[in-house]
C-alpha cells in the first residue's frame, strides 16, 4: 500500500482509470457472436457453449423440478439467510417505486406522468467461480419490486453442464421460473434477438465479463442495458478517531475481489495513514484470496493524505466511487459534501460488505468514476415514464395562435395546421 | 394513405423499424474522429469544421455579446411565446425532481437515498434547416430544475459562421453562458474528452444526424448520453366519434418532420379510416412540405382497422410509440390499457404540436419501439442516487455471522473478516 501527500486529483484519476480504451479484437468477436446467434438462433446458442465453454449441452433450458429442487441443496441456515437478504431487499427497493402523478394546471388543463413496469426483463448471472445468489437477487428483485411480469435469466453452464444451484435456488426463492443455461455475448444475443425458444426482453442487466459487457454495449439501443460495470473501488475517508483494523480489513474486502480493483483511503491523520498500511500487511496474509488482494493493493492501492477532511471529500467526490465509507465523527453530518458515489457507509459499524448482501440497498453500483453521472441499479430502471397531457377545447383556443406562430416560427405548417384545422369554420363538428 | 385490414403487428413492426442495423462505415468515420479530437483537440474541431461544414471558424467560442444580443434579432411577440413556453416546461419538469429520503428501519439502522444533480451537462443544438430553439428549452430546462451547476451548448455554425441566432436567443433566455460554434462528431468528442478550451462533460443530450446519433453511443459508458432517437412518430387511436379532418392534421403533422416519419392510425371504424385517407389527400396538397411529407405518409404511414378499441389499444402497445394520441370517448378511462408510449395525448383538443412546443411536457421521447423501456427526458435524467446505509454497533453485532456466513459461502474471507474484525477481542477499541 503507497501512501501519497499529494492529493493531486490526476494522479489518482489516473490510476483509476482501469477502463481499456480500445476493444478492437473482443468487439470483432462479440460482432460475430450477436449476428450468428441473431442468424441461426439457438444452433448458435450451443455450438458457442461448446466453444467457449467446452460443454455439450442436450438443451439450454433449465427444468423446473431442477430449479425448485436446488434450494434442498443448500444448507437450511444458508437458506434462512438468503430469506433474510431477500426480505431486507425487498423492503429497500420498495421504497424505490415510482407513482404516477396527475396536476390540474386550470379547469381545462390536466398534465401528468404515468408510470408503468417494463414487461420482460433478461438478467446475466456469471458462472463459474463469480456464481453469487446475491447477483440473482440484487437484479430480479427490483424488477419483481417493479411489476416486471416477466423475468428470465441466464447463466453459463458449469463443467457438468448445469447452472449453479446456490444461483438456482436464490432464483426458486424469488418465484423465478425461466433459466437458460447459457453465457457469455451469445446469451446477451439471445435475449436482443430472440431465437426460437427464448423470446427477446426489454432490458438486459447483471454483470459479467468483459465480452458480456461488450455485447451490452452492443445490443445498447435496440434494448435497454443497466451499465457497463468496471472492477470494484472502495474509497475510505477516515479521521484519527477510526480504528485502523477496521479500514484496513474494509480495503481489502474490496481488493479481494479482482486484481483491478481499487482501495484507496483518503485521510488526515498521517498515523491512521502508517497503521492502516501496516495493517494491511499484517491481515493480507492471513486471507484465502491473498494472492488476487495483495495485487489489487499493490497496483491500485492508495493512501492519500490530505489537509482536512474536507479537502478529503473534494477528492472522493472527483474519484465518484462506487463504495464510500464515511469513517469521522459525526458521520451524518457529512452527507451534503458527498456529490459522486455509489453507496455512501456511515459510521465505523456500516462496512461496505454489510451492503454486498444484506442491508438491502443494491450492490449494482456505478464504478469507474460513472457515479458523477449514473445510480445504484434500482426499482426505478425498471419502470418507465410516459408524459400525458389534455387540454379543453376553451384552452387550447386560448393557446392556439401562439404554437401556431411558434409552429410556423420553426417552419412547420402542418404542425401550425394542427392547431387551425381545429378552430377553422365547419372544421370543428 | 394504406388501409389495412390485419391487425398483424408483425407488419406493422417491420414497417416501424426503420433503423438500419449496419452503421459501418459511419462508424468508422465517427471513431476517427473521435480519436483525433481527443489527441489533438481544438486543431481537430476547427479542421472538421472545415472539413465537414465548409466553414473556416476563427474562434469556437460564442461570445457573450452575441448570446445577449440575441433576442434583440427575433420579434418580440416571438419571444413571449418562448416566454411562455419557458414558464410551462419550467413547471412541468418541477414535478420531476426527485428528492432524498432515509428511512429509520429500527433504533440502530438508517437506510435512505440521497439524491444529487450531475455537475456539468452538454447539450447538442442541431444546426441548419432543424434549428430549433424549443431544442434548446426542452434540454436545458430540466437540467436547470434539477441543478445542474454548469450546462455548455453545442450548435454548429451555419455558413455565416455563426449559430442561429433563435437558439442563441432560446439560451439567453434560459440563462446558458457557455456555447460552442461546433457540430457533428466532433462536437461529441469535445464533450466527451475535452479540448483546451472546453471541459469534458458529465452527460451528452439533444438530437443530431446520425454521426452524432452514433458519435453518442461510441462516448456511452465514458459520458452518460439521453437516448439515440430515430425519426418521429405518431400513432392515434380513434373511435368513430372522431373528426377526420383533425386525425388527417395531426398524422401530417409527424410526417412533414422526416421522409422516414411515420404516422399510423388504428381505428375500430371503416368509416373514420375512409374519410382520413381522403382528408390526408386534401391537406397533403396545401403543405410548404408536402414533398416531405408525402413520402413519409407512403412509405410510413398507415391506417389499420381493428375489431375494437381494445384491440387498438394492444396493437399501439407493440408499437410503442413517441407519441399516441387517444382520441376516443372517455380518454382518460383508457390510461391504464396504455403500457408503452412516450407521450400520450388526451381527446380531441389535445393535439401532438401542443406537446412539441407548448405545454411543458418534453419533448425529447422515445422513438422506435424503445418506448418499451426509455422514457421521455426529464428532470431526473440529471439527477443521480447514492444509496445511504448506517448501522450502530449493536445492529451489526445481531446481524455479523449471517453476514459472514453468506461472504463464506460465496468464498470471500476478506469480507467475513471486515464483520469479524470489528467484534474480535481488543478489535474495537
Amino acid at each position: 500500500m503507497k501512501v501519497d501527500t499529494t492529493d493531486i486529483s490526476s494522479i489518482m484519476n489516473e490510476k483509476l482509470l482501469r477502463l481499456e480504451d480500445s476493444y478492437d479484437q473482443i468487439d470483432q468477436v462479440v460482432r460475430e457472436v450477436m449476428e450468428q446467434v441473431k442468424t441461426f438462433g439457438n444452433q448458435a446458442l450451443i455450438n458457442y457453449t461448446e466453444q467457449f465453454d467446452g460443454i455439450s449441452l442436450p438443451s439450454i433450458n433449465v427444468r423446473a423440478e431442477e430449479i425448485e429442487a436446488a434450494v434442498q441443496l443448500l444448507d437450511p441456515a444458508f437458506v434462512a439467510i438468503l430469506e433474510q437478504a431477500k426480505s431486507n431487499i425487498f423492503d429497500y427497493h420498495l421504497h424505490q417505486k415510482e407513482k404516477s402523478w396527475y396536476v390540474n394546471k386550470s379547469d381545462g388543463i390536466i398534465l401528468g406522468q404515468q408510470i408503468t413496469p417494463l414487461h420482460r426483463v433478461g438478467v446475466y448471472v456469471p458462472g463459474g467461480k463469480a456464481a453469487y445468489p446475491s447477483t440473482l437477487l440484487m437484479n430480479v428483485i427490483p424488477a419483481l419490486v417493479a411489476g416486471v411480469s416477466e423475468i428470465v435469466v441466464v447463466s453459463p453452464p458449469g463443467k457438468d453442464g448445469k447452472v449453479n444451484p446456490a444461483v438456482l435456488a436464490a432464483a426458486s426463492l424469488v418465484g423465478v421460473k425461466e433459466i437458460y443455461a447459457i453465457g457469455g455475448a451469445q446469451a446477451i444475443a439471445a435475449l436482443t434477438y430472440g431465437t426460437e425458444t427464448i423470446r427477446p426482453v426489454d432490458k438486459i442487466v447483471g454483470p459479467g465479463n468483459i465480452y458480456v459487457a461488450r455485447a451490452k454495449k452492443y445490443a445498447f439501443g435496440k434494448v435497454a442495458i443497466d451499465m457497463i460495470a468496471g472492477p470494484s473501488e472502495i474509497c475510505i475517508i477516515a479521521d484519527e478517531s477510526q480504528n485502523p483494523l477496521f479500514i484496513a480489513a474494509d480495503l481489502l474486502s474490496q481488493a479481494e475481489h479482482d486484481e483491478m480493483a481499487a482501495a484507496v483511503l483518503i485521510t488526515d491523520s498521517s498515523t491512521v495513514a502508517e497503521q492502516v498500511k501496516l495493517e494491511i500487511e499484517k491481515q493480507l496474509s492471513n486471507l484465502e484470496r491473498a494472492a488476487i488482494a495483495r495485487k489489487a493493493i499493490d497496483t491500485y492501492g492508495n493512501i492519500f493524505i490530505v489537509e482536512s477532511i474536507d479537502a478529503a471529500f473534494a477528492l472522493a467526490n472527483e474519484m465518484a466511487p462506487e463504495h464510500l465509507e464515511v469513517m469521522v465523527e459525526d458521520a451524518f453530518l457529512q452527507l451534503p459534501k458527498i456529490k459522486n458515489a455509489g453507496a455512501i457507509f456511515l459510521g465505523k459499524f456500516s462496512p461496505e460488505p454489510l451492503g454486498d448482501y444484506f442491508a438491502g440497498p443494491n450492490h449494482t453500483l456505478p464504478t469507474s468514476g460513472t457515479a458523477k453521472f449514473s445510480s445504484p441499479l434500482g426499482t426505478y430502471d425498471f419502470m418507465k415514464k410516459s408524459s400525458v397531457i389534455y387540454y379543453s377545447e376553451n384552452e387550447l383556443k386560448k393557446v392556439k395562435d401562439q404554437i401556431i406562430d411558434f409552429a410556423n416560427q420553426e417552419g412547420l405548417g402542418a404542425h401550425a395546421n394542427s392547431l387551425s384545422v381545429r378552430f377553422a369554420e365547419g372544421g370543428n363538428k
